[in-house]
């Protein structure tokens, strides 16, 4: 025996390219806009030399400015280095039953990846052909449930009702439902923490906060809920939100007006790149939320990302069953997006 | 069956207090002296505007900046947020035999926090009476080995020949040296990366770099051992270190003079504050690192740390077999740890 023989060996997920050169990047479904104003101040008056110092374990700055936003007590809060923090300790505390965990076919990709990591079982159940989930899917018993809202990488939104059919389904195990891209239209299941015990509800600051750099991300649920989920974060480590994101998190959560105007544009223009791709000839499902999972009639996925690739545009494309032909393009900003119709208008004439 | 019933359970690690009123805080062994100019520079020009962007996930410039500093290939270094991330993906990456992993009975208190984490069994073996680590207690099969050296809370340094003793006799298992207070006097076993493929050195910026507000921890080894911590690592988060703990990293290791006058008075204090501890009656191994682990001849432990406590100083105290009469106490500036004494001396005349 060797000790190669005691790794726990894992396929990691790759993230989206980040270019260190001059692009257009609509690859990561970043926020084209800068973070609120306040999140500068913070940082412009940081005094480095409490660096020395632990920060709060709590990062009650932080959890106390999200319960006042969202009007939910703190301690049914949780916060994480970024939403795939958050995730990953869920699925650590949550999937421990020997019945495979419930995801999508076509989502988010960290989900099997933390599946494989923690040695969990899971089946991944097919969505339909307009990349909706079918409800009765999750009526079966199982370890856990997982999906975003909207799902990704599909941009495709489902109602606070069909949700909770599901997870009146499933009162013996965690439902998790993952909303990084909620606040782009979206309906929040956020109340329906108060109803069920087991639903846990995910979002983060990566997105519609313009954070990404600065890895935050949080959850709502039953106060039982984060408090198992809070002892498996201390058991893993005490100290994982440092003090710039503690205090520069609370300074961006405070700042509602800002946030709203930044969502209302990101939309605005969202659906005016749905109608110029739809000229284009393009087809793809209504999004909610800061991107748009469009195909070609004519072209493929492969052959379109690579034209966009060599002219400096980035967007995103797996060579997946069922979405090969499709490119996931984030919404940038209008100039962003004008240069990308107007490129794929010269390629496609 | 409920949902709980698949919860994973844990008794959390209780950190050091952080006090919220303004007290002498020689508690959780953080640097008295702020962190390296250059990371005050780094701040003052941080671009907010670059927030809105994930940080490189391979955190680039920080690993450069180490790999610059210990002449170590960028391959060979692994950064994660504070050392107990590091360690804690080290323990799920690599320890996955069925014997158990081996540690002393006194040490850092979240190794058994994470075996319990990651339902891996370990055994703990217990120091001599002088703290010492007796190393023919570790020449039995396990399933992997670690400890800090110098150990904590003792402060004991053990010299690299013991410690090679103990890799040398475990080719099979992964051994973590766990030197988060190496820069304080004692020698670091990094050369002897080159020589075990299945040796890992975890060091950390929270003590000497006076970092532990950013939380950044690092870990050298062979490539191919940090090549499994990095798929393990990816699997987990893909993004952990945000873009100022990168870019504020990278400065503090730039400025090696400033890190090593910094380390000198802290050590300079230290043997000053042995004497004084000294005449006042307390004896302690003699510590190598940036805190002194102290009993009285006639006072216990608890009742000197409540004194303090009274008084404004906080240091730590475990009520654990073997260590309940001992007091860690950290190193602070010469005026606090003049304090610190003055006090101990009015109490016990």
């Amino acid at each position: 025996m060797s000790w190669e023989d005691y790794v726990r060996k894992v396929v990691p997920y790759v993230p989206g390219e980040q270019p260190q050169k001059k692009v257009i990047k609509l690859n990561t479904n970043e926020c084209p806009y800068p973070p609120a104003p306040k999140v500068q101040e913070i940082i412009d008056k940081f005094n480095y030399d409490t660096l020395r110092l632990y920060p709060d374990p709590e990062a009650g700055a932080l959890v106390s400015a999200i319960s006042d936003y969202y009007n939910v007590p703190k301690d049914q809060v949780f916060v994480g280095v970024g939403s795939d923090d958050v995730l990953s300790m869920s699925f650590l505390t949550f999937f421990n039953s020997d019945k495979p965990i419930l995801f999508p076919d076509i989502t988010y990709s960290f989900y099997d990846v933390w599946a494989e990591l923690y040695h969990i079982p899971y089946k991944q159940m097919p969505l339909d052909d307009e990349f909706r989930i079918k409800k009765e899917d999750y009526y079966t018993p199982s370890g856990g449930i997982i999906f975003p809202n909207p799902n990704a990488p599909t941009g495709v939104f489902e109602d606070i009702s069909e949700i909770e059919d599901i997870i009146e389904h499933n009162p013996d195990v965690v439902v998790i439902i993952d909303e990084a891209y909620i606040d782009f239209g979206g309906k929040s299941v956020l109340p329906l923490i108060d109803k069920y015990e087991n639903l846990l509800v995910v979002q983060t600051f990566s997105k519609s906060r313009a954070m990404a750099g600065m890895r935050i991300g949080y959850a709502f649920g039953s106060k039982k809920l984060i408090g198992y989920l809070q002892d498996a974060k201390f058991s893993f480590n005490s100290y994982t939100m440092n003090r710039p994101s503690i205090e520069a998190g609370a300074a961006s959560v405070q700042d509602k007006e800002y946030f709203e105007a930044t969502v209302k544009k990101i939309i605005a223009t969202r659906e005016r790149t749905k109608k110029a791709l739809k000229d284009l000839g393009f087809t793809f499902p209504d999004s909610m939320s800061n991107f748009i999972f469009a195909k070609h009639e004519k072209y493929s996925g492969d052959e379109l990302f690579e034209m966009l690739k060599q002219k400096g545009i980035y967007v995103r494309h797996w060579n997946k069953d069922r979405i090969s032909d499709y490119l996931r393009i984030t919404i940038g900003t209008d100039d962003e997006m004008d240069e990308l119709i107007k490129v794929l208008g010269e390629y496609i004439k």
